[in-house]
């Protein structure tokens, strides 16, 4: 779909298809939240998968390096609301970076490329959450002219 | 839609419709932060509305009391996802209570409304942002079992 480069270095940024399902399930599973909360059932993430692909206001990517591995992932949706004049949103959920693809720039270039995607398809406004404690990730955000402006509630259902 | 009883009283719940654009958007700028961030462009609301309407992932509510006068409304959305072992999302977007609604029951009813509507329909999770000047939105949603777990970041496109 697209190649962005970063220090020399050249991404594959990708639709995520089916057979990326068990890379991406892995990638969201490293993590120190995600060790706790994510499932060994595959069968859940390709239903999730199939949903995701189905409507054309979500992207899921899956961004692989130079040799092929997964490296990064990020899900995109548009979010057409009423509020803010009328405002579509960019909504992005399920930010991952494999621990070695970090602090080498490779977050604020996808962040940049899903920036672009949005706001060509008519998005004024990007938004995310992230948990209270992940407080690289906050400085992160706030490098890229986030602004920490809400409260993020969640409850299970 | 459907009817919900608070206190003796009965409101209509439902999906709105082109003719409640207008109504909508009053509602939506009738609010301490809305007021400055709202347009009186109504083209822009009806585009808006064309695209939640399109979307079967959207329920946008408009409510009456029995009068007929619109008095709440909210946007509800599906979002599936990998992450969470595959979660689908209840992302509630756009709450609004007229002033003299408020108080009385209406918005907690209607988030029962809203939570068994996603969890019909496989929602697992809902979530939400609410500026963080908005104490008393704060304190509403932790009663109805919200935890204030993340950091809602925005950036402008």
């Amino acid at each position: 779909m697209d190649r962005i480069e970063v220090a020399g270095r050249v991404f594959d940024v990708r639709r995520a298809v089916v057979d990326d399902v068990p890379g991406l399930a892995a990638l969201l599973a490293d993590d120190v939240l995600g060790a706790t909360r994510e499932s060994g059932d595959l069968v859940a993430y390709e239903r999730a998968f199939a949903a995701i692909d189905a409507d054309p206001a979500h992207l899921l990517l899956a961004v692989r390096d130079d040799t092929g591995a997964l490296v990064a992932t990020m899900q995109l949706t548009l979010l057409p609301g009423l509020a803010r004049g009328g405002a579509t949103r960019l909504q992005v959920e399920a930010v991952r970076l494999a621990a070695r693809a970090r602090g080498g720039g490779l977050g604020s270039a996808l962040f940049a490329w899903a920036h672009a995607w949005g706001a060509e398809r008519g998005a004024v406004l990007s938004q995310l959450t992230t948990d209270r404690s992940r407080v690289d990730a906050h400085r992160f955000y706030e490098r890229l002219g986030y602004a920490p402006s809400h409260t993020g509630f969640k409850r299970p259902l």
